[in-house]
């Protein structure tokens, strides 16, 4: 799916925006820009964003369950997540429908009422597990190919926020009225 | 308001420079990249800009107080704020009106003497209790929709600077004169 | 080589990649950002990439061998090689040329079976021993004058995966296919 | 001075460049991408760019000085600098004009031999006493209104190999040619 108005956006996340239950993101590249600052020692950096935050932080508002599904490991995106009150983290993950697959069935949610935002070809397999997924503007081709929809924004620059907004308008909800948080 | 040409944005801020003694400033996205550098350990990194450190400089070399009200804690913004010599701080604010109200308050600075620059949600409360509210070019949508000006600039890349510049022309001054000082 | 259409750089992939055995690369700049990160103390990091790093995984799995050939030093390098199973690193490398023709010996691998991967001057000498040189859209002005190639991507910016997608491609194979891994 | 072709800007280049034997450069947003990557502690960063430090060795190669005047100080630049063999460093310096005029004193140099990479409005008072001052693409405004050239390349990310390139081809010699070095 190419670029569209926001109008034309808006009519898909209406379709499906409401019965969603479970948003599930890849961390590299989706919830990051993709670069591993790597330092000497144990330094090694992520880089996260403060407004995709915001976004997690307004899913959560409206009840919607948060999961990282990520083939990495580790205390970096621990602390993340623990920052925004994820619950949900699955590291190490090497065969992504599977580790979704279980997770829907601990959770007792179904795939139409999951999204799935991911990158890169080792996201591609929960494809047929999910109602909806969505890459960000500098997703893997693959995964463009085979989206529902494509952001306007990169990943870790305003892609989650992105997906959240229209997600929230398509529930018939105000992404946009101010929220007393941390971000 | 939509990107004007120089000599139309210099109109708006002539209308108001003058009264302005208070600037204040949200932290991540506004005076950093919007990035959470996020490492092991207690390792937390914030992208500052050293053009919009002048920026700071050059507001207080006009005898402007600044003060930053963030929804973040801690340590690296401290760092930074010292280092420019930024006395007022105000960390873990959730409600941005009512921290800034006190401020005011504190200060005895009218609203009608106060700037705020602000790029995401939990920022536009306050836009009842200050003269301009300025967002920069990558502030979220919902800043864009009710700011006085976007700017050209994004957060922590020259947007500090850019209002500065155009709030000192502003006032009939030169921001262009060369400053003795570290940045 | 200017920018082509898909279907054209495929044509010049198809033309070497079944007979391609050793992948080297440089580091700074190709496999990172370029940026040098620096620190106090000890601190020192630079920016990998994890399509990239997909990239190579893909190589892998192809049984291609990758090396890295760099002027630079050290642990970060190594920590990163290490995380994605590259077993051939030249550190210190002041002459690309004698260092690429020793390891070419060592591994008994042809010129016309091996592929680099640069992106400034003290590559270029290079080119008389490989079959295809690749350079990323940053790369300096001396390499895209010579390349075989001039990616559409930076260094440490997917540039890598990229040029890995068009081998693979090329050698008719699908790169697009999921991959279960870390990366 | 606007973008020019490759052609008009040599010709710029040749009138001056063999009588050069000194070239000062600010660090922040000339050397580095003017971000201040600050952590807590004592983590401070600043990031450097690869073929910039090639083009620090080209310089080198063909006997010119390099000095760096920055109003910051420490161990960050040090350690960069030493990386370079940058041995003239001056720190914390708060009138450049006057550092400048010193140095060109302790090494018996001419403005008229000197040149200055700078990028804000403290830097500019130089331009009394050097031949020439260019100031990178996302230079402050008031270095692009003196400045004797502007460069195509952003701060930390190719300005100063832009520039040394074309010093070089304006001495009439080659900067493409292989060099053997750690950059």
């Amino acid at each position: 799916m190419g670029i569209k108005s926001k109008d034309k956006i808006l009519e898909v996340f209406k379709d499906f925006a409401r019965d969603i239950k479970l948003v599930v993101m890849d961390v590299d590249g989706v919830l990051t820009d993709g670069k591993i600052y790597q330092g000497i020692g144990d330094t090694h950096i992520k880089a996260f964003n403060s407004k995709d935050g915001m976004g997690i932080r307004l899913l959560q508002k409206y009840d919607l369950k948060i999961a990282l599904l990520t083939g990495g490991s580790g205390e970096v995106i621990s602390k993340r997540a623990k920052g925004l009150d994820i619950e949900i983290l699955k590291f190490g993950v090497e065969d992504k429908l599977d580790a979704l697959t279980t997770l829907q069935n601990e959770l007792k949610i179904y795939p139409s009422e999951t999204v799935f935002l991911g990158d890169d070809i080792n996201d591609l397999p929960v494809i047929s597990k999910v109602r909806f997924f969505a890459t960000p503007s500098d997703g893997h081709p693959s995964c463009k190919l085979h989206a529902n929809w494509i952001g306007q924004f990169k990943g870790g620059n305003g892609f989650v926020r992105e997906f959240s907004d229209y997600l929230i308008f398509g529930k018939g909800l105000n992404p946009y009225l101010p929220l007393k948080t941390s971000n």
